[in-house]
């Protein structure tokens, strides 16, 4: 059962986790090398830990300790309890549903034993913007892919803000970090997977008329700026593209990712 | 020729479209009032006014000033120039790309007017979320719908994050608000559009099982948390649904709106 601790000093040592999580910078940092990340909100809290992620230590105000009362009984972490201002005043800025939690960063599993128990995965490349990797996870995990591969440089799927867009679903959503890129199209034919790039390219197929009847398939995306790389513009099965009216800007890389995860999703 | 003035003193009432601009119900009280709305970003002004709309006045600091220096010439606005810092002070926030514009919102047509000149559209019921609002035009714009169609409460398309998120497709893409919302069922019946209503209900047909092989077809979302009253729930002529994988919450709402474009498509 988690210790209740009620604390009033800012500075106290055992909230140093809490810190600053406007500045995405230092977070990103500092919850890399401390192993943890951060769990905003009474709903996410509450599916992070029910999805097996061991916290560290809670942080809330007293209104919700009630709400969590099951929570905190079955974990040995403490709960340190702010007023809701010396919260605003600690994290830098106004918590969504007051409650937050530090949780162990998993060990994610390889890349080989994602793609092994899956039949279809999305592979995103260097895409730098939290929101859309959580949304991309959302789009993922409605429509029925079983996994994510993400890329070296690609965003951090356990940031706070990735967390939330994703409704929680990073929580249970097999995803592993590919770490040598060059090798990863050769790495997901190994593992019998039928790869279909997203791109603009002029010579793509509309993704309405490429045949996608395959055992095991990887949707790949990339950046909305640049795209995808050489490797994967030159390495993939097949290239695919949206087809899109005339003179417009290409759709969100998320509902490019929810067009593609329905389009060639599994019809047996 | 837009005349080039310089200011400094930050309540100069020449500037007073331009404050606070973080204060979402103080801008929108603002804009509706003064009849304007604001553009952010060399790249949304350029595209402002370059479909069509009348700029009221430019706020930009130096270094804008050549890259828009076309738009400025075809322009009898006045550019009223500040540094950067003082940009900030008076919008309250750092203005991406560091040019704004401030445009007379145009007259809409009416609901018969857009309906009329269409052959697929979506519906946007209570949705208040800007950022939704403006992912869907860009998503309907994309994927080849015609034309949107809000209900009273639907968030403002014309508001600077939604304009944003549609990558500007709000400046030409048509669109209406239906002042008499209980009627709307029957303004499109009349209109000569078979409807479908995005719905969770569960005798909801899948969406890749109902009939679409009509001549006007709308699509009608509603609100994430809420779904669709019971006047459209009911009204509609087709219930459709996203087939979800189990236990998931929906897709974000853009990208539902993105998959039921793609599937919905005019295929001749």
């Amino acid at each position: 059962m988690a210790a209740i601790v009620r604390l009033d000093d800012l500075d106290d040592p055992r909230l140093r986790d809490y810190v600053d999580l406007r500045d995405v910078q230092l977070r990103l940092r500092l919850e890399s090398e401390r192993g943890l990340f951060l769990a905003e909100g009474e709903k996410v809290v509450r599916r992070a830990v029910e999805s097996g992620h061991r916290p560290r230590s809670f942080l809330m105000s007293p209104r919700w300790l009630d709400g969590l009362a099951d929570i905190l009984d079955a974990s040995d972490a403490p709960c340190f309890v702010l007023d809701d201002a010396a919260i605003e005043r600690l994290t830098g800025f106004h918590v969504h549903r007051g409650a937050l939690a530090a949780l162990e960063r998993p060990d994610l599993p390889t890349p080989e034993q994602v793609l092994a128990d899956a039949r279809r995965v999305v592979v995103i490349e260097d895409l730098a913007d939290h929101t859309n990797v959580g949304a991309i996870f959302r789009s993922v995990a409605a429509l029925g892919f079983d996994a994510v591969l993400l890329s070296p440089r690609c965003a951090d799927p356990l940031y706070r803000r990735a967390i939330k867009v994703s409704m929680g679903s990073v929580f249970w959503l097999p995803y592993a970090r590919v770490e040598d890129w060059y090798g990863a199209p050769d790495l997901l034919r190994a593992a019998g997977y039928t790869t279909y790039a997203m791109t603009l390219a002029d010579d793509s197929v509309p993704i309405d008329q490429v045949d996608h009847d395959v055992e095991r398939l990887a949707v790949v995306v990339g950046s909305e700026g640049h795209g995808l790389t050489a490797r994967w513009e030159q390495g993939a099965d097949h290239r695919i593209t949206i087809p899109m009216a005339a003179d417009i800007d290409s759709l969100n890389v998320a509902s490019s990712v929810a067009v593609a995860c329905w389009e060639l999703r599994a019809r047996s």
